[in-house]
């Protein structure tokens, strides 16, 4: 039997190739969009369609145009909330113009499902959470206002065949982080400056929270969306109900450490919400997905990996 | 004196060239930015400064750098629902992209003031109106997602020195109104298709409804916008508090023409809302803005230039 297709941008990134990867286990074909501007080429899983450009360039939609897909799944783009307001234009092109692109080919494709990374950060300031997707989004960063604008584009495409899930991960982390950007991802900036400096830096408030996802969690939600069976248009979030704040954080990456870790809070991040943890009944009740991975339990997934990383090196 | 300078993008279509003319003859100086592509080189105002261009392109505004502007006006700009769905990435650019980068250009050049043309389209299926600004907007159309984007865009831009104000234009029809477009502003596309035909061709139920706002009264409510201080972000309905059905508008118009004026209903259109009316309350109290022109006496002064407009011809 000929394998199905999905289209899964940003396989170079640590979410699109994670979720790649898992796909490929699967037994499902890949084809992947990247710009490899934050992602690496190493990253992309083997035996996949690689295809080198912008997911918001027509002429780049275009080439996917010889393939006939079983689903897609994009989750290519700028992923800070910080950075989008260094170049809110590239922010704007990546993370709306791309959807825009994408929901187009996927309608002309007769593709049947379009599954979008979006994010808690449309939420913006709530009162305390859990936050569920009935909570009026009011963003606070360009990211997060493109986002929200590329969720209703797909509210308003899904009246055709194409049903749309928007998944709103919230902070994601595990194996896989890009250690190397030390603006984006919070567990992978504090880990990153740990294992390089045997210090921390908190830009911020250390009672600020958030509600921390393991990568392998969010993968299975996107596998579980690829097979919920609905029409139309619905976002989830994709979170474990639990509040983790950054001085929990930062203690908890100082325990796995043999050798001391200094830690000092100074200044704060554009855009940056004091704090957000997500109510994730939709997700288990629509699609019987569950978190899988405890905070401690995936901090040291993820702090075994960056050793094996450095030892490989 | 010297002139206080004003950037309105915009100024050769209906709306924009409306206000231009409106701030030139209070004294202001005006310096626009048009693309052509809907408006007319003859619309634009004598002793304007014109910069032919997308106002969406990095190199069109820099060219404003040389300038130091009191306020700015972004009018320019996609207006159709129905449109937006032909190019849903141009209808992105002009309308979002754009006032990205006039924000960023007002911060850098230190302007005060920056208002924006935005619509009642944000607001999507209501519940029986009139509608306030506190409704929760659940926009229908690709055009109207990216005037949504814009306006938050804008409140996040406001934290800084600029004050920013979103006008939602409620359907503004009158002298001036571009006769050539059937497929924008539907005062102008009924109208014009009596004047041509003799017939008038509705595509949709004759019980929809809006709320036709005459222009002179949207050129006053971007005045008001302009002396308005304040600082922040807001947002205010530009709207008459009176409910038109599209039977009222055909009856009124077949009403003004000595000769017969067949009507047909037929059809729909794609994104189309089927009635909204707002709540003008905000504007009223805060800046004591008041509709002047009812729809009768609104629709008699555009049968009249229109008139005139053949006479000249």
């Amino acid at each position: 039997m000929e394998k199905e297709l999905i289209l899964v941008t940003g396989a170079a990134g640590f979410i699109g190739g994670a979720v790649a990867r898992k796909l490929i286990s699967l037994g499902y074909e890949i084809i992947t969009i990247d710009n490899l501007s934050t992602g690496y080429r190493e990253n992309i899983p083997d035996g996949i369609n690689f295809i080198e450009g912008n997911v918001y360039d027509k002429e780049v939609i275009e080439k996917l145009s010889q393939f006939k897909f079983h689903a897609i799944m994009h989750i290519a783009g700028q992923s800070s909330g910080e950075i989008s307001f260094d170049d809110p234009v590239y922010d704007l092109q990546t993370n709306t113009q791309s959807t825009l692109l994408l929901l187009q080919f996927a309608r002309e494709n007769g593709c049947k499902k379009f599954i979008y990374a979006s994010t808690m950060s449309v939420y913006g300031m709530q009162p305390e959470g859990p936050v569920s997707e009935n909570a009026i989004a009011i963003p606070q960063s360009f990211y997060a206002v493109g986002k929200l604008a590329s969720e209703q584009y797909m509210r308003i495409n899904s009246v055709s065949d194409l049903s749309c899930i928007a998944l709103r991960l919230f902070n994601v982390y595990g194996p896989g982080q890009n250690m190397e950007n030390m603006r984006q991802g919070m567990i992978s900036i504090y880990m990153g400056q740990a294992f390089k400096n045997g210090h921390i830096q908190v830009k911020g408030d250390k009672n600020r929270y958030r509600d921390m996802i393991y990568i392998d969690d969010v993968c299975n939600a996107f596998l579980a969306a690829l097979k919920y069976e609905f029409s139309g248009f619905d976002n989830f979030n994709v979170c474990t109900n639990v509040k983790t704040t950054v001085d929990e954080v930062v203690t908890a990456i100082h325990k796995l450490f043999s050798k001391p870790i200094t830690i000092k809070y100074e200044g704060s991040t554009a855009g940056d919400i004091f704090g957000i943890f997500g109510d994730n009944k939709k997700l288990t009740e629509k699609m019987g997905w569950r978190p899988e991975t405890n905070f401690q339990d995936g901090l040291k997934k993820m702090f075994e990996w960056i050793n094996s990383q450095k030892n490989d090196n």
